[in-house]
């Protein structure tokens, strides 16, 4: 086990509430020159930081783990911490796996705590959406909310921790979701009127259901073999809110009604924010408490497919 | 220490040499929309497995440690994966601290080698600056070459590895150097004549030289102190070829005559690719060996500074 224990959490999501038929959506208005990424970031931040009973320089590492960068150039995590703590030196990186960052980016941040590179993390996913979703791509368009959510973790001496994880990603699905422009395959120069939509998100929903009902539950199978357990022994499964499809996905696994968190309706799909957005909820509401054990699983635009299971 | 063997590497430049008061610089011809980054992480990303004696599917994670990325979305490893490793499965994700993002990597992936989360892993780094740097800042136009760099890292028994590491990041430095646009906070569909210079590279050199005087002169004390060692025991110090002004560098850290690898007037600075190049020519041409001790420096927007002492 990686040892790690969770010392607070916050969360936010967009301002504007959208209702569509399959439920409400978050969004921040569309200003093309903005900073509402790292107002939200800001904002999770500080209460996270204040929620732990620590001050900003007890921080000794700033990831930032999201799909989407605020500029190209420096990374997110530094204009976060130009705002929550500057001329701190506190170390900045930005970790990507799309809709999953903020697994891979605890297998990061456990792996750091093991090696004691650093001792407590504070791990800010979430994304901007409302500014790259296509208003003609209905299926898509009707996904999305905007949100901001800050984890710190920290080492500990208790039994708690990351048991174990695994990623996949399945590059036959690398565009089956993507953003093609904007970066070095495809300049900003080329914005026209004509190609707009290539710096808009696009997907096509049903290869990458198809793709993730091919693929996730044989790594679920994997998860529990290799860690001698049964579906039963979990207490919850803390989904990327991907779609409505989430219900197809439930049955598929097999698992228990009630087992597998649905927010879905009432949040929509906050990219990288999803996974942890639903942790931190499900742990206010009580559907999660301390003592469980959860397993975290998502996909991602890659194809990627993360599993994680959690003593908490 | 973390344990790790370099077990093979290969770079590769841009195709066309420019000359340049200050030496040569390797450029890709700009065209818009093109996939020249990607064929650079391939060609040595290939090389190094066949170097590696290894086959690909050997590799069990793929990290991209760039400063510009490929796409928006999907992350850039994915889609190496697709060009070298399809429906391999194997994990895929981008590290992000722009021109030391490498040093980062390497912090990542020794600390994934100690949990044995992965066992041998491929770290790609490099950019294709030539399509984001500003003919009308002749400053930094004159800087920068393109790269890709490949290195796979793996579990050893023997004694090599990270013997100590540090970052730290100075947001007063965040705007220094920077591409605004293209992103969250600037959008794609503001490009025009007017702005596209909010689309390209940035930089007020000297602040960025001030700061590093400042920063790095203290971090490298540290790093003797910490380790127990003098100046003289480390054998080469691998620098990020940040630009001619390495030479103040060397003079302010009072390094011994040949110390400093510097190869800027040949390479210029390459970004993100800059210090695992300047690693791999170092080895190459004989001025590191196995069994050295040598010193990984550099700094990068954010402005981020690293440090890694690395038993070879």
């Amino acid at each position: 086990m990686r040892r790690m224990k969770i010392r607070s959490y916050a969360y936010t999501k967009g301002p504007d509430e959208i209702k569509f038929k399959d439920g409400s959506r978050w969004r921040h208005p569309y200003r093309v020159k903005n900073s509402y990424q790292l107002d939200m970031y800001e904002k999770v931040s500080r209460e996270a930081v204040e929620k732990a009973g620590i001050e900003m320089s007890d921080i000794d590492l700033i990831i930032v783990a999201s799909a989407g960068m605020v500029q190209m150039i420096p990374c997110t995590a530094a204009l976060l911490q130009e705002r929550i703590a500057p001329n701190s030196g506190i170390p900045c990186m930005d970790v990507n796996t799309t809709c999953t960052s903020f697994i891979t980016a605890l297998d990061v941040a456990s792996s750091f705590l093991v090696t004691e590179l650093y001792q407590r993390i504070l791990i800010v996913s979430g994304d901007l959406v409302s500014h790259f979703i296509n208003p003609n791509q209905e299926e898509s368009f009707r996904l999305f909310s905007d949100s901001g959510v800050a984890f710190i973790v920290e080492t500990t001496k208790e039994n708690k921790g990351i048991l174990y994880s695994k990623q996949e990603t399945w590059s036959e699905g690398a565009h089956t979701t993507e953003i093609r422009g904007g970066l070095t395959a495809y300049g900003p120069s080329l914005y026209s009127e004509d190609t707009k939509e290539d710096f808009l998100f696009d997907m096509d929903g049903k290869s990458v259901l198809m793709l993730t009902l091919d693929k996730l539950p044989k790594m679920l199978k994997e998860t529990l073999q290799h860690n001698n357990i049964q579906l039963s022994d979990i207490s919850k499964i803390v989904p990327h809110q991907a779609s409505r499809a989430l219900f197809i996905v439930e049955r598929k696994l097999k698992l228990k009604k009630g087992q597998l968190i649905n927010y879905f309706e009432e949040l929509g799909n906050m990219v990288s924010g999803s996974v942890p957005y639903t942790l931190g909820l499900a742990m206010d509401q009580g559907e999660i408490k301390e003592g469980d054990l959860i397993l975290l699983i998502g996909t991602a635009a890659g194809l990627t497919i993360n599993c994680m299971l959690i003593q908490l």
